[in-house]
């Protein structure tokens, strides 16, 4: 592949400019972009955020942090790098005083490359995010989604009527056929209630939602052998939401909740997705100002490279060139 | 009923007075409290704390985190604001210049909330607060007592005599007649030991001591199966010291040990108490100067939003009126 | 007067639910509000940030802090709970998903509160806020404003045409007619400079901008005398963004600026303020994401002790009842 | 001289155990304490704070931070351990559970250094741990004092009648005979006031009180002067509260008060007391929980560093030893 | 036994100097180090490391928070101060500025400690500071070694040829001839890896290598016993890394891998090694400045009261003096 | 100017990859480096730390808060941008595991920018990273430099011989003739001296040495004309250690002194240094893992801007393209 990370042994891993997993850096408008096969963006955005905001800052601390990944996945042996050409196409644009404007600048973003044959792999941003992605990837016909979260995402509206904010993405996307709700599945649901109207709501689209207990007391293998029947050879999303990890190991998200997964468990979940007909994944939530650490983005870009491993042996990635 | 948090889809969960849960702020004057069938309390107080100190501050820590909550338990379904009048009562008046005082002061106060038959959910301060409350509340005839915990808080005496700590208020509770300690279980007990002597001395009266490792090995269910076998319908309190729960999770306390419980194993935990004669609930030991980010007063709350749950369904909670 | 602050003789300043200043707590529809002379109030927004978010925690730690507020100035020895009947309003209506819509509903509580003869000073936010603020107050007639801040907040818009972000709310209240910019003068502005076209503007319109190092050229008593020869007599708003101090002193900011004015400084320029025809006043932009420790807060509500004391001797503030 | 500190050049500043600035620790029954003229003494105790508690963790956090101090005053050129013998005596005892317990312990053991004749430069600890440490040093005769604070610590009593807190140390100290009034000044006062009843009595009493406007218009040089020639050639005990330094640079503090000194100011004012004939010190109410960094502690330990070498050259500090 | 901690009962914990577990610290010269069993030493270098620095703070900070634990195992039952004398022998010298220099002085501390029949638990330091140990330890015949690791420590060179980092000390030991590597089994390794280079090595000589995921698929106990097999009753060395740990229970590290052990784990997995012929044994990796909360130390030090717990039991050490 | 950093208005200034000041980053080998006039470069290496270290990780902070930068001077009105071609030329190749080949490294390095006639901005990386920046400035003849910095750096070794360490970089470059002592001035020195040898063998060989209490009586201006009249019009260096600054603005570095310069007269100071015949300059000594907030950095780059500025104005500066 004619992209490669820098050598940790050459380069000490806290040096140099911190590019997704110390990739190539491009610009959409950049010649090499055409070899491209998987691209790493972020999307830096917080304007659905209705509590805690700061995932805007989320794609730059995971930039930073992904400079300790090293190429080679330690269970299955991929070397995604080796797989698939992977180049970190910057952030798309955004806008920090406008919602409707900013849904629509990344829209734009990743309807281009869609029309480019390029998969991509996002770092968020909040969850509202997701929905200009699958307005883009589900333009023709709708996904099938697993979605890894603490919540639904499937509200209504807020403050009155106001229907985009991170609680409302996958309501938005069904109701807009960007998702098959029969094929969506949502995993390590948990946390107070308002009135499950938006569980309600779900249920009845056909979405399935397994909540954090059900995890637990059948066991990781059955559910996720459950979630893979029903996206089946789709084409399939991926979201994950950083606060569906515990905040023990991820605090630094915009509306955690007790009692989540462990990492060991959400690693485990999603190596087991390995060979789904995925067509592109998100990691989204990871909110800086809540952890200045970047113990949360340490997560976040560990889970974001057992994605790009799924991505990069996924059959609906191309591989453009040796 | 009368009293409900305000809701999170008119004023932003960030916003407004942080008062427990979104609930109404009275005073112990205020007439609406007639109305109180259970009331959430501060304890502002830490005058027991023979190491690290800083739990005065934990209710406020608590009530800020605490406009997170949602109304509805997530697994039970329970609405505790719609089976009873839940209200914020206030701090209990303290005294941060001197232990005896202090402790009159508290069980002052916890004697006119018992007089008025109001039901209280309190938040520490340090565990020497639960003394006087259970000096109020067991006044009449000694309680049971289901206790989570890393320490047995059975001591007798520090620095020389000094009969008053954190370390010691269960060993005055029951030689003062408040516990009945053949009624009393203790969970979660762990770390390095002086001599022993406390966890002997409780043996001996018939407290039942259920250290970690045996919580590990023998399961959930069957720990808790046998600690509600150990109260029975007695008129029993909880008192929850954040410090049951592993420091990774909730490290903003005083004597943190390793090993402890999970989130996920204490909420199993405590859901497994459903239907218990409760006559209150203590959540004690959050410390926010140990942990300013407020991830363990989010656990500390999340606790306290399931004791709400098993007051407002105990037999013992009255309910004044819908 | 009828609202006293709670004493910390009898209640530590730790402890009890954090109003402002300790003082009574009323919905704007409490009968009560008819003898508020003065209102502090929040304004949990920060929908017009272009860079690092944060602010609408801002009321909440300002009002955590404001309880180790004692109640006299230590210079002039006002107490102004004794000369004006001062209360916390709450917060105002905001949201967070929409930036047109939150700007209607904060200008329209402050239109009650204006109708109502009520003075605000108000605790933001970011600096977008002031600009409701400004339409409610300056409604007739325009305003003077006595403006502290490292920026001009002059800009005209951005990413594109975008008009309302906190970088050009002065702009819009001058445009519309709200502030009168012969009479508006900016004291600390400093950092580097896109273009000065912010500058540039605001001289044209007759604003006048005093720059750090001009401050420490002349001395605070020079350029306060000047600043108070602007404004003159005429009903005057001041508006304090607390990036006009120094990070060192106030790092909990979204856009800091080194090289800033000392707190020394900054209380000893606000206190030459004193008898101005003041109509309110705000302290606006602590981002607690950015400064847990509080430090930045305690900053923030000693200024606004400053600022009450100001507003409480103002001949502009009401006396309705002692 | 027989105790030298351990030298950077041999074994790093981070490395070996922390002693108050590398020097030997001894015991109190240690036979080498016959040769001590200095001893450098913690006071882990924080049982007289009424508000933000944790200056019990002072001592060790200071110790911490010594071993990055040099032996050479940098303007001065003075070596106190060439000069005399300095030690670590470890810390006094305490008692975190009992008030008057504590004052009873620390009293005893400055009892014990004075009757050996050594000078004590204490660390606290809140400021209580003065007035124990007043009433050993001033048994035969009242004290000259000079006093750096933001606070007069002159109050009458707290929470209705309780007269032991670290508002009172003076006024007690003062009262009891240890200090006599008229040659005590207090230089950095500042903040907002309750009414003023602390300042009244002390001005009553012939207490001198220098409030942070006068040491800023009158300027350093002239207000140590007035300093100096109050406490003339008086047997003076020097307490240096770190709340009179600004909380920009030491902000790890119970009650801090914005608009006090600089470092550089602090630095300047303690130099100009050489010469004066001290017989003890102190440094007080550092507060590790409120600055982990160390940063508040580092202010503590050089102003240690500043007044240990006042009182290596204080007319009143033996020299047992060459 | 001579050396006893200072009681808890008697000086508050978080008071007087922090020797490791409040024992009598002792310089190497000191007479009393004859009847010295154990020593507990810091090595405060951090030379080897690659990536993010720190643990040269190590020592330190494991001090303080060692001044938490208690004499007693509340398992087994042990007290390590009643079976053999335990002391704090201070820290080994050092050299940050000279790698070679550096191993040299750790060598020649362990070397005397050896040639005195002193049993050294170490506490880091980065990982290197295992070889100059192993180098003295394992001076005449290799020892069989168990390793907690998340990773191998196996690598040949990094940068270009240099031999000496945290990440080769063991491939150095085995090449020297200080391990025998058929008698050293890793456990819990687990992260990305750059090409396996280093696992190769390590299986080519026999050592045996459990990944984190085996730990989880056949449970501990399976795991330990193998364990205790691979070294049977040869004189072996314990190494734990604390990035063993979970960085959500031990974050204060320099090169962290989501997915590690649980505390309760590593504790029951230490426990099972009770018996063995231990003749050393470290805790390395914990790096202050990443964590200066504390609480990886006391994860840290509280591993280290289990490796003492061996070490007091084990054949190998010495029981000089009762 | 071809080389334009990214406009605010078009990309928020948080999102993006973080360049310095978001110029074009450029490779060494990238042909667009023949048309650059001034490199900003990273030196990320710590290996002459004697005390704390973390200082590699500053020109990642640096460059992440460079992305607040405006591109024009707000008092000088200079765009540096739109003087000469500037450009992220990445980080310097070092070694962190070894000091004599990162030395020669990063010598290699510089050599090869002198040799393209492209001006340094350097970050740091620890103070010793200067000595090899002046082997290769200083080859052919002895440079003048004016040096900020709390230390004189011109001590002889270390630990028993040690020659290169950050407290020995100006003695070897003197040594070695890459300065000219006579011209040489140190300003803002201050702190507790070893015995004051550095300061005697710069006096001796010429150094100006002026400290911080001569900056506080003299005046900024009569100090800084003495410095340019030192340096006259030779080929200049600039050396700006970020401890010459105090801790309470910026905190995170490895050995703070208090009473330092405030960032108001940082910025005055080389405000006065236009003109001067600059041929290079660097910012040291920012350690992130001290300053996790990025407070420290934001000085370190905002004084890295004004560096900029007097390079970009320098008649030593080449300006290659228009």
């Amino acid at each position: 592949m004619s992209f490669q990370p820098v050598s940790a042994f050459d380069l000490p891993r806290y040096a140099g400019l911190p590019s997704f997993m110390r990739l190539p850096y491009l610009g959409l408008d950049d010649a090499a972009t055409a070899e491209v096969d998987i691209a790493i963006v972020g999307v830096p955005w917080d304007g659905g955020t209705t509590n805690r905001p700061g995932t805007r800052h989320g794609p730059r601390q995971l930039r930073d942090l992904s400079t300790m990944i090293r190429p080679v996945h330690p269970v299955s042996g991929v070397n995604p790098f080796s797989l698939r050409n992977v180049a970190d196409l910057g952030d798309s644009p955004v806008n920090p005083a406008d919602v409707a404007d900013a849904l629509d600048r990344i829209a734009g973003f990743y309807g281009k490359l869609r029309s480019r044959g390029i998969t991509p792999l996002s770092a968020g941003g909040d969850h509202l995010v997701s929905y200009p992605i699958l307005k883009a990837l589900g333009a023709d016909a709708p996904l099938a989604m697993i979605h890894f979260d603490a919540h639904t995402d499937l509200f209504d509206s807020y403050f009155g009527g106001f229907k985009y904010t991170h609680g409302t993405p996958f309501r938005r996307a069904i109701e807009d056929g960007y998702l098959d709700p029969r094929r969506v599945v949502q995993i390590g649901i948990r946390g107070t209630m308002y009135d499950g109207a938006d569980v309600a709501w779900g249920l009845e689209q056909g979405v399935r939602i397994i909540r954090i207990e059900e995890v637990e007391d059948r066991g990781i293998d059955s559910v996720m052998a459950e979630a893979r029947s029903i996206v089946g050879d789709h084409p399939t999303y991926l979201s994950f939401d950083i606060d569906a990890i515990d905040p023990a190991f991820a605090p630094g998200t915009g509306t955690p909740e007790i009692g989540g997964l462990t990492t060991r468990e959400a690693q485990r979940m999603v190596r087991l997705l390995s060979g789904l007909n995925l067509v592109g994944a998100d990691l989204v939530e990871v909110s800086p100002p809540f952890d200045p650490s970047g113990g949360t983005a340490w997560v976040g870009i560990s889970m974001m490279f057992e994605l790009l491993c799924l991505l990069a042996t996924s059959p609906a990635t191309l591989r453009r060139k040796t």
